[in-house]
């Protein structure tokens, strides 16, 4: 049985910067790297939850002695490509109170009046958490541009306002793990037929599902553009294969928990005389 | 095998609105209503867990079509009482998205140029979300009162503006459950030392929890104070035995799914043409 990758599933699934993307090229039940099957991987990615939570801890009490790193999952994909599940299942395994986690939405009135890294930069984790974006500040450049929410200049300056921003966190000790969510054609379908199937799903269905679904071409090809324009060394992109739920979030898991070893955060060292108090402890009646 | 209590648990813990309240004859290890032992209890939170998950699935969905309830579960208790600890392991079973946690520190510079229920308004919860306070707006009748931290008349008539608060609270649709985890003086300096024993629990330990810990008395009584003026039958006050991990979290899970339970939210009804829709999803190429 093959329980550890060889490589780092890091290499397996970052899109080479600068580099055109063909996501038709991309299978989207493809598993790679991946332990042989569903239940293998479900196993290990309940192993991963664990020490995703002490790795977790680290990076929280490091924080409290002045260390400013965190993480920011960023996750992307089309509809119900898994991005609530992704936070359900993987994100659900940490403990709650480390993680700041937010859904970005059609933009409020009073974001829209500020430029739209605006209400991305509120969102931040800070030093110790580990935040998450469902959607994000890609949003701008996806229904943006297919859906034509601005002027094509301006949504072409945002690459590179976007490439600028990320290494401005990256640099202030965010580790950026930007996740896509690859799913087909076909599978957007099914899942979309099963929340009609099902009476406790329809709240998350609308009838608007269909007509966006309508404009995939569109959406895969301001996908491309975003992947190949904002993949950077110190930003890179992920192409996780998500017709699978169980591959989904094994992946998810796996690629959090290298970049949490990669940070290594420690336990920090007391900053007091641990034997004294023990004794003014003990001394107190 | 006796798993689940005669009683609901809340009239168990449940303080009496306005009537005097004396800690010291509530016994820190006791374990009203529990399930036999530590193995059951903790099977039956286990189970809980998930039943909780569902209702909160429940929640967000009518919030979806305009139902505008939520909870707000406020953790109150000494230092190592478990707040931390019952926001991992309890609300960790929890959907973290449906989730908003806010833990409360010393006020900030721009926190202390407002009124003391400017910080904790904006962290209220959402239609549909669950809310969880470690710590809360009692602190600024407790450390407050203890540490002479505003004027005896000022913190004398927070007590109204908190009933007044939470009473607004509960009828803009936020159901409360109000917890205080009771410790015991023994159990905090146990739990005190195990945190100076192990190095990878220093960052939890600071100098002045000693100090905080010699004025324990003065304590009590402001907790006791706060748990009789504040009780009111639309934001009751659970006194749970805290000295036991294990019926901590049982006891508090048990709240909460009895509270959600009252609630009783429902999936909402599609506001679309099921049939429609699917054929037109069949129809897309």
């Amino acid at each position: 049985m093959r329980n550890k990758p060889a490589r780092k599933l890091q290499e397996l699934l970052r899109l080479p910067p600068g580099e055109r993307v063909d996501l038709s090229r991309y299978d989207a039940r493809a598993t790679p790297g991946a332990p042989d099957g569903k239940q293998a991987a479900q196993a290990a990615a309940d192993r991963m939850g664990k020490q995703l939570a002490r790795l977790q801890e680290r990076l929280w009490a490091a924080a409290t002695a002045g260390d400013h790193r965190r993480v920011l999952l960023v996750l992307q994909g089309m509809d119900t490509s898994g991005k609530g599940g992704t936070v359900k299942h993987v994100i659900g395994q940490l403990n709650p109170s480390g993680c700041r986690i937010t859904a970005f939405k059609a933009p409020t009135e009073e974001e829209r009046e500020h430029d739209f890294l605006w209400r991305v930069r509120r969102a931040l984790p800070g030093p110790g958490e580990i935040g998450i974006f469902d959607r994000s500040h890609y949003e701008d450049v996806l229904i943006a541009r297919v859906r034509h929410l601005a002027r094509p200049a301006e949504i072409g300056s945002r690459y590179g306002l976007i490439n600028d921003f990320e290494r401005s966190l990256a640099e202030d000790g965010v580790a950026l793990v930007k996740c896509f969510l690859h799913l087909s054609y076909d599978e957007q379908r099914r899942r979309l037929l099963r929340r009609l199937d099902r009476p406790d799903k329809h709240w998350k269905f609308a009838p608007g599902d269909i007509d966006e679904r309508a404009l995939w071409p569109a959406y895969q090809e301001a996908y491309e553009l975003a992947l190949e324009r904002c993949a950077a060394p110190y930003a890179p992109w992920y192409l996780v294969p998500a017709d699978r739920r169980w591959y989904r979030d094994w992946a998810i898991s796996r690629l959090l928990l290298e970049r949490l070893r990669d940070l290594d955060p420690r336990y920090p060292e007391a900053d007091f005389d641990v034997a004294d108090c023990r004794e003014r402890l003990l001394k107190q009646t």
